[in-house]
């Protein structure tokens, strides 16, 4: 265990903690009761008294051996800034039934100047019953520390887990993408979500705050919405696309991913696949194209994956090509995601081969579609060619199992052992 | 449907619509990709076609036949205060490969004044593939408003129906306090949950944030902690307690409590169900009736319910029953709910009867052991005495189902129909 500096040592030592990332992580951010103790403590001159509290659970989440232990850094920027502002008082005063002016003096002077934390390193694998944190420090205090320290480090700690139980089942070669922000508990369900993933394991996420927060790298190309948005290749009004090395401009991208989207047709590599591919996904590939042409990554099971998707997005990626840019990859969202990916792969190897397409067949496969630890096995076991998982739900709501029991017990008060 | 007037009207009415209740809730609170698709919609020339996107949810929650709709509020905070500041236009700009500075000037000149959200009034019975809200815009805008509103709306109206369920199975007469922060999935799923299932049909939480910022009545007393943090009835100094009608003074309120103890001990009612009580639990509930003469709750289940807990709290209860104060009631937090609190309950009626005590059987008994719908329903199956039930993990974090599965579709684009 390591042993963290509180607020005073931190100052002292000229080190300023910045406060929680969340500003609604506030000494308020409590259970009633922990002022109700404070207050009954106080009142009994108690509220200074040494005490030792442990914070640990007493189960491991998901069935599993292990949890990654996350949630610190937090806590340590609560404690760090622990003040009651006036107006937080003047709440807590009108809280607490016939409550002392004195004791709001008492909660003013508060800070956590006089608590000590000892701590196992965030990120470590950890195991019940073991104190994850032992808190020390006068008893009021500690007790306006338990909840929030637990409300920060349970659900961080188990998604974590979560996300560390997913990138053992995907294997270490795979890109793992937290996709959960739209289905997360509440706005920091979604950016802790993503720091603590992040943190468990996983390569990207597609939540723009939280790469803003916390420099975590962002993913994310086109919805279903966007290419039914697109009615026709007649919409496309500015055309026109640099070349990769900008010495040339393709005055008409649109007509090179119709002569792109016939040399495909045509070729023996997809031959019998389609024939007609649905044009309001190629006017939405093609513009995507044009406003990402060096990341183009498609979404390709609007309609259909096979007969329309993949050989749309082969005939923008080949356009692309021809002006030396070289697409990224697709993403699936629906259907038999070992079967299609394992086609699409097979398609793409024998278009680079029979085209001459250096790297065509490497481009990247995405596979989104309600993923958990469960399905990606059961993908494993079938065989599939996805590279990359983005994982939204399940990895965020810890669908499998939404909370993780951390408690805070008291173990010690004047040096007395106290285990209940 | 109701029609909400955007952010434009609300000034020009003279309405100022405050921001989201979580700061976080910015525009970036969004998947990369409803940017990387606003900047291909406006280097297409489409971002100001009008598009019309419905949010709807496929299935009930919980098995259930019936949605509480949650967050709408908090969705028109969102929107009437969109903008995007300079610092988060530079962190898109970082973000999209190739970024032209005109979509930097497009994005700042942003905001919602050309939406249109059509909505369903927040907290409403609402039932599968019925739009909650239409909403109606320039395309690139609203795709803007996806992932925000998602995020606002499944977790809010996912808890709010597990907070009404809860309601309907507990019955009309019960109090309902929902103690989940501690569980929550991050700090605002904490104060999220406390405001949408006080909206579900719960009297209180135990969240102070949560009554601060919105109003809904506190509910706290104290640990187990509490209890054990006590040695002895010695540790109290000051013993003196005023009466209730500040008439007159008990100088040793702790004798009282002895005294009073010697009565229940001796009285018939209590027969036969102890013999010594545990001094450490009788200290911390002097304690705390010395702290709150006028709100006496105690939590019981420390040692044992039965031999010691519920006499030492009818001790301290008489004594400051004495004192022209009527203590509120127990909280148990373990064992078999059903038959400690029918054992309670008699004991209660009987001393009320035997000491002549008004009321003393009608105190409130507070349950809180992980409880949750199947729980309390097999509680009212058995028969029980529990007036209040102090509900956290199950219903918060929605543990029988910890996400819905809201989405956001594109039904039309410059009046043409657009359903995948």
């Amino acid at each position: 265990m390591e042993k963290k500096e509180n607020g005073v040592d931190g100052k002292k030592s000229g080190r300023v903690v910045d406060g929680p990332t969340n500003p609604m992580v506030t000494p308020l951010l409590n259970d009633l009761y922990q002022f109700t103790m404070a207050y009954a403590y106080w009142k009994a001159g108690k509220q200074s008294e040494r005490s030792v509290f442990d914070l640990y659970f007493r189960k491991n989440p998901f069935g599993g051996e292990y949890t990654i232990f996350a949630g610190l850094e937090e806590c340590i920027k609560f404690l760090a800034n622990f003040k009651l502002t006036d107006e937080e008082i003047d709440f807590v005063r009108d809280s607490l039934p016939g409550c002392e002016e004195a004791f709001c003096d008492y909660l003013r002077g508060l800070d956590c100047s006089d608590i000590e934390v000892h701590a196992i390193s965030e990120g470590s694998v950890v195991f019940p019953k073991v104190p994850l944190l032992r808190i020390e420090g006068p008893v009021a205090v500690v007790h306006l520390l338990e909840t929030p320290f637990l409300n920060l480090i349970n659900y961080a700690s188990l998604v974590a887990t979560n996300a560390a139980r997913h990138r053992f089942v995907a294997g270490k070669s795979k890109l793992l993408l937290e996709f959960g922000a739209r289905r997360a508990q509440g706005p920091d369900g979604a950016i802790s979500a993503s720091k603590y993933c992040y943190l468990g394991g996983f390569d990207a996420t597609s939540n723009v705050a939280a790469g803003k927060l916390f420099g975590i790298p962002l993913r994310g190309t086109h919805s279903h919405a966007f290419v039914s948005s697109f009615m026709s290749l007649d919409e496309i009004v500015d055309k026109k696309l640099r070349s990769s090395d900008g010495k040339s401009s393709c005055e008409d991208f649109v007509s090179l991913v119709q002569t792109s989207l016939t040399k495909i047709q045509n070729s023996s590599s997809s031959s019998g696949i389609f024939s007609e591919t649905n044009k309001s996904e190629l006017a939405a590939f093609t513009s995507y194209a044009l406003a990402f042409p060096s990341a183009f990554l498609a979404l390709v099971d609007t309609y259909d994956v096979m007969k329309s998707g993949i050989p749309n997005f082969c005939a923008v990626a080949l356009a692309l090509h021809e002006l030396g840019y070289k697409a990224v990859g697709i993403r699936l969202d629906s259907g038999d995601l070992a079967y299609l990916s394992t086609e699409a792969r097979k398609l793409f190897c024998a278009i680079e081969r029979e085209l001459k397409l250096q790297d065509f067949g490497k481009m990247i496969i995405t596979a989104s579609n309600d993923l958990n630890e469960e399905t990606v096995d059961a993908l494993n076991k079938q065989g599939h060619e996805v590279d990359a998982f983005g994982i939204g739900t399940n990895l965020v709501t810890c669908y499998a199992q939404a909370a993780l029991g951390c408690v805070f017990k008291l173990v010690e008060i004047n040096n007395q052992p106290r285990i209940k």
